[in-house]
């Protein structure tokens, strides 16, 4: 059996073990538009000619549709593009390609350019999901839900302040990354295998054709370190803990026990034989997916850990993490999005549950503090009216004289006092008092509201300005090649 | 053997379990202080009366000097400290100190206040640590060393352009940490246990008072996220494998095999027996609390990931993460600076080593493309010259003609022009003609050095502004507490 | 306040940093009886005189009450140790314990010795967990609960069922922490710094008196490994996650939604201001730890993975990582314990909500399929059932013969079949029906539960002579220790 | 740009999300025979009639030889599977198949099957592994190295002995899995969604027919937990982190500055202008592919310790980590156990560095222990031994007896009974007199190459027991399954 299922041979799986042609596919264009940028380059700076320029770029042009083969036996993508190069160019102008660079600072560009580019799909991800949090938000500042603490139901809140609470969260996310795109869109191209050249390239100027906004300087540096891999990893790491948050809250609010919401059917799985069962699968599955990116960082950094300076293969392994750390962000940000747009809520059990749940007994404490009786002996009051309310299964809202008394025992309290303020308290009359900034009451809610949509335009602004400068950077480098071919 | 060492009863054994009291040594001050401000804030905005404050205010600043027994059955130090209030000033103004507060977001107030201090302290060690390299590079800028790619020579450098390339990476952990202190610095105190309170509290005011930027505004949000916690962990963790990596690259470089350096004796532990034997334990141990930071990382990540909206309890186990994290690191830059400046570098050894491995080789296939010749071509050229001179034990610059006819064979290039361009190439003049930019040539290590002094003064500047900032609000607040008193 | 914070100078910082007296603490006593194995050994083979023993042994003797001080300036416990032998017993015979032994063996034996009382400990704590959940699963064979997937409910169950799949998979954990026993009770003492000795010492001696099972033979296999360290942590972890779903389960059963169950107070938090609110901390607080295990696992393994044969100071850091991962792990099986032991199970909540769910369905489709129709088909039949059941909100028994012959259109399925069997249908039929093997019927409950305890029995013994095993074998040692005094 | 790149519909996207039929071609053969023999066992039973069973095994039979055509829109393997034999076999007796068994079991069961025959391979691997670092050992009983402790030299031993040390490490990880095997080899099949079935299936008979040892009976465990998962990945991220050792000790190996070993080509990557140079890219994957298993292995424990009772699918995400696992670890061990065979060891070098270093300096002092100087005391005259010899740049055997003299100062030991040590003492000396068991000595190699040949031999056996028995077992099934056809 064992023999069998090992029947390939050595040298095959040897292959197998070090290509990293599977993963690379990934950066195929990149790594075309980087040759591109450093082929004009050369020209410019008279290291190669017009004629050899011309056959290289027209190569590379035509190479931007093909198609890779994983089985070519090459060991990576770079290898690959440049023999294809030098197949349809010839040697005498193809071979002059990677003149004055190496594939570690090549692979290095190809990895931020890759990483520029989900950053910017992330975030504009994540401000159209910012977007519709806010928007439902809108259509539930009257709707009343219980907030939990220790998954025990603590205070009344409105649904929208539990969505705007997500949304704020996710704009730090937003934030992160786009803190983060900074120190990835630097270019490392020209710094050779470790030490640099002597070849008078000008790394400015690809650096200004591919968009980016500067140079990784320390030809070391740019071609060996990874941290802004892990920082990036690192940042989506979170970001998806706060879905996994989103994804747990609303798993248990589908439960029957809760039945908070009903998901939509293109979002839950059903079973066979119970119809009416909603499996909510795909949020289970960002769980998942959550823990999975964990793994890519925690490996990231181990492997990052154990390296001596210059560059060392150890760093091909980490490539495959980074994809798949995009790729899951970027389809739960989407699918997320489309489950808070499409879930029902169902108001009615909410508000039931929180009226039934002697909540008010805070506001009853507080509102004591504010006739002057000390914090501490207020909420041993709202407690002994909790209890008494508990153990008698009636609401605080019912409790008799005699049993108001017993909660003032001990205290220089007033019983008619504590009597009126519970009559005069209810959860509407909790959440139009709760006034504080950034409280969970109804007058916090259409500020907020207001505010959040304010920024997301702001941010869609920005986000604009940099994507623009990429694509205009990119297009002006089309530009030169066309005018040379 | 397993009852006995089990003796002690359940009871002491679950309160042991759930105590935070021992990691809360650490948050005391911030405690208090935060209490301080919050009590300044009820009596401006007339919740509490001027006699309650001044009760409160000097209790707490009693206790400011006070050592916290963790064997006081407190739970953790919240309670504590206000129960200690109490007991000093009184039901009837200690029991107002907690009005329209809780647990939830006092808490959070302190690790922010913590994390802020320390992310202070690393950020002034790193610019420490960043200054010191450069300051060490400026005497290493003719002192030549090998580079080396999967720990294998691959191109001959300067030391400096080593030591910068850390400064660089260093420079970027700044950079991080001083982006993560803006979301860090915003104030959650007001939030309530989860959603707000109806007390007319001013949580712009404690903020102010307190030195944060802003205000971590929505309450569910302020009470239940720790995405700051592990953003401040993930970027310490990244930090520290940029220490690692000196460590390693240190480690390597210390055996008797590579003799490029010599650690101070007080940063070695030596045997016993052989006393020329120098362990470099201390950079060993920056590997592996490297690994723990990593651990701690996961650790967080994962406990967050696990959570529903709203406070619970699992939150408080990564305080001690968060504590750890911070000293290690802090002690890791202070002891790496030092091993730095104190480190005796043997250039002797590092040039021979650099001399004695055809590092030129690659230097003259670029003397060859400049004469046209393609890189492809001119690799394949150099590569046979090395291999020659390999085989016959001598150096490039020894090969005899018919030697290096042999290496043109095949192409249209010259012996004459090989010959030339060997003659006229060594390790110095390669590190001549490196001029490209951020390359490890003589020209662009003066550069580098002027660039960078300029930049850490820059960064001083800032760290400055913000440490006084700080200082400055927390100096008027304790003037308003002595006009109280 | 940064130079303040820091006014330690840097030679504290730096012993601080390399010391790991605190951590060794926990083994000074294996650290003691290590050496007086060692000792009476270099007696036993004439390499000490009986003098010397003497000297040495009643040294060791003294220490073992000793409480040693952390601030010593010693570097570790076992430089302490010896220190203190040597001022006690003279450098003529104190200076010999030392012989044919070195600190990379010692410590190594130290760590085995602590492990292998942790193993035991927790092993014994699962049994005492495992024996708890069969003692209170035997009084719940009759209490119906609903089982879950994706928590959504599935199939009715019994409440021993659940306890005693609990138990199952903490036998597993006892079996691996059993087999690991094995791999971790083996003496590396004797092994030296790294090579042996050429002193004629008996390792085969010391591993006996010290209970060992046997030697770990390769000296540098015996010093530089620590993938034993890494197992143990392994096991735990996973140990660690099973506690961390009984929590889970436990945390949402005691929601007012669930209501299934409620915590004993002593395991419980209350809110000050309502005392009804049972926060079940002490479970979100084992969720915690197990994140924190996790993270000691990533810990040691990124420290061992990063390392290079022969000891590394790296591996002093893991030690803290395997006290704290033994110390959480006892006491959440203690806790866990008593939490199932005194929690009250609300047995009329399960069983409404079990009854009042359809749950039913699969059993009509099981006795269906058993009157020859094909599973798929009567997946689909049932389906129909619950769907109009649950749009017309009555149970499925409610259903009429016309609703019911809705249900079997387009299969050749008799209606009154469907009738009959729907008739004959019920929460309390199905688990008479439900016998397969290990299935949650009535049936299965009594034959599990008398199959567990018999194995408890079992392990019980087990234990028991593995640890008077090394009781045994440490008794004998102390005789010796005597007869030489 | 974005949009561009997220054109997909959300629909295509989500499928993708959920979709594991990738994933599942790894288990598509075992799901077949799994469903085969519960196809039989439901024929033994009388649950379905002959004329069922055979259209049923006669489709999977031919499924058998067919590639999953990846985009059939089919969410899993076992949909696909069902709705293809459904689709040849017809719904009358297709749809019977998976009568009383549920996805929930039959995934679980997949999984075992599948790891089950992936720890054979892996076991096998092992002993090969294992064998070839004996045999060579062979060659090396006489090869002097430096053994290292903090990568510094530290005493000298042979090369044999380090490679029995990988031996034996790497034994100890064929235990743990052969030890795991023991909890993977377990039948969940007829568990059922969660809670069993009325139907009267038998377990033990399709256990028996897949060659399982046992069931893991208690259908909520059976279908929910996969600590076996976690143990499986645990163990090889242990085994992963042993042959990153020998990787790293490789890579230091081959420098230039240690010179100790020479990689066969085949497991190196040329540089392109250096052909001399030899990076050992291999082995530096190795490292970085451990990393990744360490990332798998967070990512299951994060993912398991998430989770409450009953199947969530969050488990389905971990699949790939199992796969991924597998793959890497069996390549690394086929790649390291050639690369073990076939380097070149520089048994010069080895030599050379080992007598130039005063590594004998411990083996004198042990000679001043055995005339019974205490060994705090000979440590220090070796110390100023080695110390004396380091300054004036000689062997040890060098020193004049005036300097011997100084070594003994402040002792009462003789010059020159350290004189005659001296010149009695050497590398090949110490070797022989090094007699401890399992230490670097000559005798001891002999020994241990002998008795790990005889334990190599009886675990080849039982590993062929154990195949053998799941093969027989498997030829047994298709027998059944022809007699049925």
């Amino acid at each position: 059996m064992y023999r069998s299922r090992l029947g390939t041979d050595l040298s095959n799986i040897t292959l197998d073990y070090v290509s990293s042609i599977d993963d690379d596919s990934q950066i195929a264009l990149y790594d075309i538009i980087g040759s591109q940028a450093h082929t004009v380059m050369l020209l410019e700076n008279k290291i190669i000619t017009k004629n050899d320029a011309k056959k290289i770029l027209s190569s590379l042009e035509n190479l931007k549709n093909e198609k890779f083969d994983s089985s070519s036996g090459a060991e990576d993508i770079h290898e690959l593009i440049e023999s294809l190069v030098i197949k349809k160019s010839g040697m005498a102008s193809g071979g002059k390609m990677h003149t004055a660079r190496s594939r570690n600072d090549q692979v290095v560009l190809d990895i931020r350019m890759k990483i520029r580019d989900d950053i910017n799909i992330i975030c504009n991800c994540l401000l159209d999901t910012i977007e519709s949090l806010v928007s439902v938000s809108k259509n539930h500042q009257k709707t009343i839900i219980p907030f939990y603490t220790h998954l025990q139901q603590a205070q009344a809140g409105l649904f929208s302040h539990y969505l705007l609470a997500q949304a704020d969260v996710l704009s730090r996310d937003f934030q992160r990354l786009f803190d983060t795109f900074e120190r990835i869109n630097q270019s490392p191209l020209g710094a050779g295998p470790v030490g640099g050249t002597s070849i008078t390239i000008d790394r400015h100027s690809t650096a200004k054709m591919l968009g980016f906004d500067s140079v990784v300087e320390n030809s070391l540096d740019a071609t060996s370190t990874r941290d802004f891999v892990a920082e990036y990893v690192a940042m989506v790491s979170i970001l998806m803990t706060n879905l996994s948050r989103i994804s747990e809250d609303f798993i248990i609010w589908s439960t029957s026990e809760f039945s908070f919401i009903e998901l939509s059917d293109e979002f839950t799985s059903p079973s066979s034989v119970m119809p009416q069962k909603k499996n909510p699968d795909i949020l289970e599955l960002t769980r998942g997916k959550t823990a999975e990116i964990i793994g890519n960082l925690t490996a990231i950094l181990t492997t990052v850990k154990g390296l001596a300076s210059g560059y060392g293969r150890d760093l091909q392994q980490i490539k495959s993490s980074i994809w798949s750390t995009s790729k899951i962000s970027i389809s739960a940000l989407l699918i997320i999005k489309s489950i808070i747009l499409t879930m029902k809520v169902n108001e009615k059990q909410m508000k039931k549950v929180t009226e039934s749940s002697n909540l008010i007994a805070l506001d009853i404490a507080e509102k004591l503090v504010q006739e002057g009786v000390p914090f501490r002996v207020t909420h041993k009051i709202a407690g002994v009216l909790v209890q008494l309310a508990h153990n008698s299964k009636k609401p605080i809202s019912k409790l008799t004289t005699p049993e108001i008394k017993k909660s003032v025992e001990g205290t220089k309290v007033d019983t008619k006092l504590v009597s009126e303020i519970i009559s005069n308290t209810s959860v509407i009359s909790s959440l139009k008092d709760r006034k504080s900034f950034g409280s969970s009451g109804y007058d916090e809610q259409k500020r907020m509201i207001s505010d959040r949509t304010e920024k997301i335009n702001c941010w869609r602004l920005e986000m604009s300005e940099r994507e623009n400068k990429i694509k205009s950077s990119l297009n002006d480098l089309q530009k030169s090649i066309d005018d040379i071919l």
